[in-house]
């Protein structure tokens, strides 16, 4: 077992106040409102739904998940728990990307164990679940998260994607979890990290090890949900950073009046980032790959509708706009999808050039219809596991060029395109989280230790009702496995959770839609501006996409 | 005369209170506190210095400059004013690059001149300086004027960069101040556009039009400074949008543990931004085109520099950092500037790909050893005037490609390169301007009001003690043939204003240059965070640069 004194040296730093920005000294000082029900954590109970299903696949599910398949989603109400109150010992790891609220649930766990018992222990596992299988923990100290409060990032014990599935490696994890007499383990990480909370929690339980695994939704691409999980932690934040700048650049290209801006947002596969941009920012253009797929548009397609509205603009004098670009649209596009797929084939075999030469007819052709620059990306920049980079190709450089073409073939338009591209990615995902962020998350951590403390395993923590004000804010778990189905990975079927694309027949979308004509030929620009942390009748708004799924919500249920 | 009354129909859409962004709603409340001596507008009355000089070339300015040139700076007190209070008339002008403040000179001028007089008119000028010699005009009331106080953008009235030069354009120039019967025309610019004012207030003078013109020094790239004009608008609100998306990469670059991120930063020539970005959040590596022109480097050495930081922090298990390049850089390596200047004069004569063999021979070399991509920006993107278009050369990936060639010449290096590239320009022009910003700028439009009102012509506006609270702000005028000197542009020698380079002598890189050896191998990011509009101790932070300049100062007089 390998115990890490020092996480990152990075603490000893801290320690020197001069070193902090005014904002960080202040957010080190907010403490997160609880909502009501979690107000006095030792006086919380656990009422049962009935028993859940999966997201599909439910016999193979069953199979993989004999003990924790179908248990009943939780609700937490206040009175007198049956848990007993003994010192709880927990250790938390951090799976994936970054995003605002990592450090949030951590010190939300502590501080909720503390209030239980003030001899509770809590344990970082370093560098993500490789962390688990390798021993290498940290012990976490009020002293040392005194310095990650209301932070961004996931410094503090840093995070991983390592993926836990052989005999070997979830061995190893029981091993550590005993030795350190854990009652739970709880994974802050997306849909695929938390295959493996669900994972643990099978294993662990089938194998009489009493330490509960518990699942943290995080993301901040917004695709891991449902009607328990209104949204996962940094989505807010992400979506903000993201608006401040698109409406700045939006401002700039009004004033200016010379530039189209193509922005690519991060954000794996769904859409839902640059939907809730599109409802901040009113930009002229937005591509949704979910409605992409649903038309089942190709390239072509989508640049001759992007041209179309350019060309019209530039008929009423106006050659600017900004143009938004999810960075998943490449895999909603069929003919790209099909092309991807059978590089990832080919190239999985023999890693050279020449694997363009066997595509199909059809992928061949979609191949030499991309710059060269966008094919040379799709042979050469691939993950570890062999895998295109979606998040490395530029799909703004691919589109403009696409865009630019049209535009020369058609006689009638006479304007000047000038385009200029931008990819907002890693800024919004480390920094501060916003209050909703930094208040959700907190809360997720206080959730997380009443789960382990009532003894549920395989379960994820939820927070509910949140377009409510955070006092009216409803708790409780979901079996993992309500979220699950089977998909093809590495050429075998593997339980997996469903990612939450975005709904062409929800309110956010259908807002959307019934705006963006007017968006993108008049100029309707908003500004969001800057996250702020004060006054409260600014810092404290949600995003549209919550409040609108909110009042849908509302509305159904009246 | 083209009197516009719709300047743009932007503002048909802003009186839907419901398209605003709740920040947006809050900012256009903002009332910009006056300092002390601009409290009482009627109330002011100037003192002058000595008679000035020019930064260079003093009789051949005298020469162009006749009737303006020489004049003394002034102050401004407080005291009874022999200016009269009849209603004015100015005209205002937006030129050049988006700078945040800009609407705020403007609602400055208005308040001002409502104060002096309530039937005093201001007038806009549409679309830069061009909309005075086309006369295109448009009159910017209260009413309108609501929809613009503390916005970011320049999109009221446009700008431009046309430049006032002919014969005819000074004429057009005279009879549209004439036929509006203006006291004043207000340029708000950085310093190619105040060689405008300097000409126009010298061709007004000399033929009896008793307009007088007032420069507004405006810029995010803060390279219009000199002992009376401490700071640009615009530079603070860029630094700081900048500086946020700066820390929120390296917070998750020091997370993730994965990646370099070259980040370059507008600004057109000095590295003034880059150098308070450095100061703001300790990246690991900030090169300083003042100093890489001084020390004479090539890029081969300044790959090397780079690349020896990289194999230092690799081998201490860091294969991650920040690396920050201000745009102009490339316009300081000695051997680029060579480059460029010979494709400059060979491109007006020929603009085909063949002059890359007229190069000379070490032009040649330098160009050969550039990346393909790079080498044909250079031949084929080219401004207005035929220039290299030196804000669209990708010097981020040009050096990502210098380090990882020498890296692989390394035998003892054995880490991971995996760079990625970002820009960041636009985004910090346009948004809200900071309470710095809001507030000097306003100052700024006071100022000029009270300048046109006391007859100077031929000024800029001055306000100083920046690095005090505002209430200790002074203000007054410099002549601004006292910035001047001659250049030669497009082959002819030229009145420019000389632009102020980073002081390698000065305290904000000698503060930098302190701590450069500490930030590049231990990690010492700073985050600070996205600009706050309240609480005051957080939202009224200075730059660094104009505390530790405002610092040197008083040390200085002490």
């Amino acid at each position: 077992m390998e115990k890490l004194d020092k996480v990152a040296f990075k603490i000893g730093v801290l320690t020197m106040g001069e070193e902090r920005s005014p904002l960080e000294q202040d957010r080190l000082n907010f403490q997160p409102p609880l909502p009501q029900i979690l107000s006095d954590i030792s006086n919380i109970y656990l009422t049962e739904g009935g028993p859940t299903s999966a997201a599909g696949d439910v016999e193979m599910l069953q199979g993989h998940f004999p003990n924790t398949f179908g248990r009943p989603a939780v609700n937490f109400e206040q009175g007198a728990s049956a848990a007993s109150h003994h010192p709880l010992r927990i250790g938390v790891v951090l799976s994936g990307g970054q995003a605002a609220g990592g450090h949030n649930v951590i010190t939300g766990l502590y501080d909720a164990m503390q209030k239980l018992h003030p001899d509770s222990q809590l344990f970082g596992f370093v560098g993500g679940p490789s962390g688990i299988v390798e021993k290498k923990y940290v012990q976490l100290t009020q002293e040392l998260l005194a310095n990650y409060r209301n932070m961004g990032g996931f410094d503090l014990i840093g995070s991983g994607r390592a993926k836990i599935e052989t005999d070997q490696q979830l061995t190893a994890c029981m091993e550590i979890v005993q030795f350190l007499n854990l009652d739970g383990l709880v994974n802050i990480g997306g849909d695929d990290s938390n295959t493996n909370t669900a994972v643990l929690a099978e294993h662990f339980l089938s194998n009489g090890c009493q330490t509960k695994v518990i699942g943290v939704p995080k993301t901040i691409d917004g695709d891991l949900k449902n009607h328990k999980i209104e949204i996962s932690f940094g989505f807010d934040t992400a979506a903000k950073t993201y608006s401040e700048m698109i409406g700045n650049i939006a401002r700039d290209a009004f004033s200016a009046k010379k530039y189209y801006h193509f922005i690519r947002l991060m954000g794996r596969s769904a859409s839902h980032i640059a939907l809730e941009c599109a409802l901040q920012t009113h930009p002229n253009i937005t591509l949704i790959g979910e409605e992409v797929a649903a038309k089942k548009m190709t390239f072509e397609q989508i640049s001759n509708e992007i041209a179309d509205v350019i060309a019209t603009r530039s008929a009423a004098g106006k050659d600017y706009g900004i143009v938004l670009i999810p960075e998943g649209l490449i895999g909603f596009v069929p003919e790209m999808k099909q092309l991807m797929k059978e590089l990832n084939f080919l190239l999985a075999k023999e890693a050279t050039e020449s694997v363009a030469n066997q595509l199909s007819r059809a992928a061949k052709t979609t191949f030499y219809f991309l710059p060269e620059a966008i094919q040379k990306q799709l042979l050469l920049d691939r993950d570890p596991h062999g895998n295109v980079q979606v998040s490395h190709i530029e799909t703004e450089r691919l589109l403009i060029h696409a865009v630019k073409e049209k535009l020369q073939q058609r006689v009638d338009y006479k304007g000047k395109f000038r385009a200029l591209k931008h990819f907002f990615g890693y800024e919004g995902r480390s920094g501060f989280p916003s209050n909703f962020d930094a208040t959700y998350a907190y809360a997720l951590g206080n959730v997380a230790v009443v789960l382990v403390n009532s003894g549920m395993t395989g379960y994820m923590t939820s927070v509910t009702n949140l377009a409510q004000p955070v006092q009216e804010w409803e708790a409780g778990g979901i079996p993992i496995t309500m979220l699950m189905k089977m998909e093809e990975r590495k050429g075998r079927l593997t339980p997996v959770i469903q990612i939450s694309l975005v709904d062409l027949e929800g309110e956010p979308f259908a807002r959307f839609a019934s705006q963006r004509e007017k968006w993108a030929i008049e100029d309707h620009y908003r500004y969001p501006g800057p996250i702020q942390f004060s006054p409260e009748s600014i810092a404290d708004q949600l995003t549209l996409t919550l409040q609108l799924e909110g009042q849908a919500k509302v509305t159904k249920s009246v």
